[in-house]
């Protein structure tokens, strides 16, 4: 595998983004994650790890926003609200699918560093996946290694 | 993304964890996990990768157990055994659920090391989800590179 | 964390790889992505990323064809087409279910690599995802750090 071998010294960066209270659905935040990271390596990869067990993060089409409406609509048909087999129901009747989206969706994410870009395809963009009416500010590590 | 900078000799680590046999079900292994990891870098990363095709590794709340056995159940609902469609029947009915589980949950997780630990959110620990009715023992490969 | 420790220099490669177009289904492509990736390192990790929003790569049985088949039936089944909720429609009614699934079965991959070979289980292989009728080539980007 010659093309595009790398042998400067290996550095590991990381840094915690805040992420502002998202509404319930599913948001495009690559701008936001872009601005955070700043100058980027050659070549590398990011780790993103959401710290939060009610919300994910997945790479999705990054132009027509009804591609998120339908994600959100049919996510909250296939894993619904209140389904009788709940008993963790404290939190809210949002609560329990939230926990179960998070973990079919996933909350760590590695993408390539090309050139000093991320690596995505045309079409892809970074998503923050909220599952809670209420979920409030949200953590992300970051973690570049090049 | 001048905060948390690593330039220290890099450094890659690999170690084999054999888990012993789980119930069918979703099961938090964080602390066996960091018991086989042992000291761990100043940052990194950990790739976990399962080596099976019907049990699964994720992310989820590490309090209430009530979170697991819900996802359990409702996982159980959602990718049935006995469904019409599936031909790869031979070696039990909670087989091909098993693999269809197996590949929605995933089995290769990433997770920051920071400060010598598991970057974790506050409430996320992490689960061998057992597919099967007798999984046997599972074998995760750990890799961490710093 | 003494086993299989690894301090020579490290090195980061990257190669983007082009993948024919297969029909809609699950595929294995293990034998395929070796032969793109070549000659491995003594220890390491690979992440493939799809550079796609409407397929997925994962892991799963690499022997019975018919695991295949019923991942491919059952997910139809799962997140199906012309879904009333879907407003994302202009593209084909296999568009909107092809960036659902995408999104559930992800499309970046870690893979540890120890003794110059991918360390899969014995049963895994990796699958091209592919949820359009006529999805085209598709480019997956190869990073290897080791």
């Amino acid at each position: 595998m010659p093309v595009g071998t790398n042998k400067r010294t290996s550095m590991i960066q990381q840094k915690t983004i805040q992420i502002p209270q998202y509404k319930r659905g599913f948001h495009l935040i690559t701008a936001e994650i872009l601005r955070e990271l700043g100058s980027l390596p050659e070549t590398g990869i990011v780790n993103l790890l959401l710290q939060h067990t009610s919300a994910a993060l997945t790479l999705n089409e990054n132009a027509d926003p009804d591609v998120r409406t339908d994600l959100d609509n049919f996510t909250n048909k296939l894993i619904p609200e209140n389904d009788p087999v709940y008993t963790h129901i404290l939190e809210g009747s949002d609560d329990m699918p939230a926990h179960i989206k998070s973990s079919v969706f996933g909350v760590s994410l590695n993408i390539p560093i090309t050139n000093q870009r991320l690596n995505l395809g045309t079409w892809q963009g970074i998503y923050l996946c909220e599952f809670r009416n209420h979920g409030g500010s949200r953590r992300i590590v970051a973690t570049i290694y090049s």
